[in-house]
């Protein structure tokens, strides 16, 4: 770090309606990419951002996390103001704080939250953006709790990820801490804390977990799935529009 | 009504971003114009539908009712299911059913809910369509229900209208039977029922309300305003996205 930068900490939201994702691309409109167009007009020098983990085309976040590196002369009040000033509507910065020079949004992490928004009927005109409504079928929510104890503790998720196309590799092992399913008149809401997760990890358990709760798939299925540390095509992935990155914990 | 035609009552629920509000347009892009389009494809014929009442653009519903004639020999739930697959994501028919040959969407109506919506501090992007942001500014909401009260029961609202710009007019007497300001963490809601409104009436309202939140008018200004029965520069309309016609009363 250049003397005199420091280094930020900022958590965000976002509705993942309209952007292609979190992470920067060439054909741009991510949520990365106005967030660095804006700083750079307010550092006067391109600045990188780091978020805790990249998040698909229509994935929304009440509590993405990044860092960045700049030279701040002024109240942190100021940054915060300057930043929220000239995003997109969809974009929100919730908090910005100084951090420790060793301080990763993503390395740094030791577990996040998802939880997955389902809907039994047809989800009202303003919450379609935000869920996946599941029409006319009904889900057996013991079924599905029952179903998810297996996979709580570490294992191989293997069965659950998906490949991301860029040759990238991640570790499969995570630790499974919380994986529940609630609900509350028509709204389904599946939560999970785990260590990590791999690409599609939560749309992936989630369209098993839904599978389990139609009754296509019994619960045995799901930890021979698991077991077997393979992708099968029996699991569908739960479309993006229903997934919610909840928080990073650190 | 021809031989063999039958009157239909529907519910319907809208987000009304996107669209120019609810009546029938050159432009097109309405509510009505969409479900009108949609009803002529299964009817084979025009049909015109009328609502219980206008909403303007960027308003949103829970509950609008309209009614229309057509011949349908086949089970209501089927005509149900053909409306809805049609209508853009924004549009959803909650229920439609039989009604009797003199039911009117407008004139059997005897009065109407709305509720506005309001957030103290910055909406998340999910929420930001569909209320009114506060940002830094604090209402007293006890201050608001109290200025409310001498609103209620039947009053000429003047003060609280519109011109529509379209040489309509409308009875400016109407019945106030709710009015009341309710907070839940950092939302609050503006409840209100009357047997009818003027155009721009609830926002008209609502602008009142928060200046009185505010401490910019004072509760005995607002009955002051309501005895004058004109319009004053010091009542602001509310954006249209706050604005929610929750139910029509028959």
């Amino acid at each position: 770090m250049k003397v005199g930068t420091q280094r930020w900490k900022a958590v965000c939201a976002y509705d993942g309606t309209g952007f292609n994702g979190w992470q920067s691309q060439p054909g741009g409109n991510t949520i990365q990419d106005f967030i660095e167009a804006r700083l750079a007009v307010i550092f006067e020098t391109p600045v990188r951002i780091h978020g805790s983990g990249r998040t698909d085309a229509g994935v929304h976040a009440r509590g993405q996390v990044f860092h960045f590196d700049g030279a701040w002369k002024h109240p942190t009040e100021h940054l915060h103001r300057a930043l929220k000033a000239g995003l997109p509507q969809g974009i929100q910065i919730a908090r910005i704080a100084k951090a420790k020079p060793d301080f990763h949004a993503r390395y740094s992490a030791t577990g996040k939250r998802y939880f997955y928004s389902l809907f039994e009927g047809d989800a009202p005109p303003w919450e379609t953006r935000y869920c996946w409504s599941l029409g006319r079928r009904r889900l057996d929510i013991d079924a599905m709790n029952a179903a998810a104890q297996p996979l709580l503790g570490e294992h191989d998720f293997s069965a659950f990820g998906a490949n991301r196309g860029d040759g990238s590799e991640d570790n499969p092992v995570k630790d499974m801490r919380r994986l529940e399913v609630r609900k509350r008149g028509p709204k389904i809401m599946i939560i999970t804390e785990a260590s990590g997760y791999l690409y599609k990890m939560v749309r992936s358990l989630t369209g098993a977990l839904v599978s389990v709760g139609l009754g296509k798939i019994a619960a045995e299925d799901l930890s021979a799935m698991l077991a077997a540390k393979q992708r099968t095509h029996r699991i569908e992935t739960a479309p993006a529009q229903g997934l919610w990155l909840d928080k990073v914990f650190y």
